[in-house]
């Protein structure tokens, strides 16, 4: 048998909202959460719309997945997430003592793994999963970016 | 010529906010952000009311000022806030390029010092301002919370 729900599938699902993020003209990050195969919170970056350093993608996925269990923990989650997260993310997905956490592409500048953040002890941390497609979402983020300037 | 405006000044509409998570059962920290002695947000912990992790006040705070200016940074701002920043708190802070930091009490278990949160080159952090203040209302919180358990 094979199975649809793999780190890919889910992975797409994250891409998605990257790309509804780039279609606004922010840095374009998706994320989900995800428990038993079912996504409960979808988002995508948002701090120039909402003109908020909070608003990533990863913050709104923790609010929008907590809101819908009805309490703070992520227990039983996973979040997927196209880039790296931040200190700031990360630092909140300490407090939701979530499981495990899948990324795409490595921020080898302001990434958590680069930057110290402390993960829950609880937490697993996998990256480079649709890495390529992450990236070059990014990278072509940042070249239109360049060229209206 | 005694000015009113100082750091305990600050500090104390700190506390008020710390006091009124405390009525509500919440971790008491509050926070404000003030921009040329006014203040311009005015925050408190409700991590419990909202089931959400991220409602730190500092993060409220942050998303208030941000509203207030009308723009993501916090260029000329300074976040006073009861309790020593977490690292989702000062990652936030991070991305804000808050110019300066003051908090109260120290947390020697999940600050951002102890576990290691790099802060924005252009950020001065400053603790220890009413300092015994803040702590016994954490105190108080913890001990009123272990008596009714």
């Amino acid at each position: 048998m094979i199975l649809p729900f793999d780190d890919n599938y889910f992975m797409k699902k994250a891409l998605q909202e990257a790309e509804a993020a780039f279609d606004l003209g922010e840095v374009p990050v998706g994320a989900i959460v995800v428990v038993q195969d079912r996504i409960i919170a979808r988002a995508h970056n948002l701090t120039e719309q909402l003109h908020d350093v909070t608003a990533h993608a990863e913050m709104q996925a923790i609010t929008a997945a907590a809101n819908f269990l009805g309490g703070k923990y992520l227990h039983n989650c996973t979040l997927y997430v196209t880039l790296e997260p931040c200190q700031m993310c990360a630092g909140a997905l300490y407090w939701s003592q979530i499981p495990k956490i899948v990324y795409g592409a490595t921020d080898t500048e302001r990434g958590c793994g680069v930057m110290g953040t402390t993960l829950h002890p609880k937490t697993k941390i996998v990256g480079g999963i649709m890495e390529d497609e992450a990236s070059e979402l990014l990278k072509k983020f940042f070249i239109k970016k360049r060229n209206l300037n």
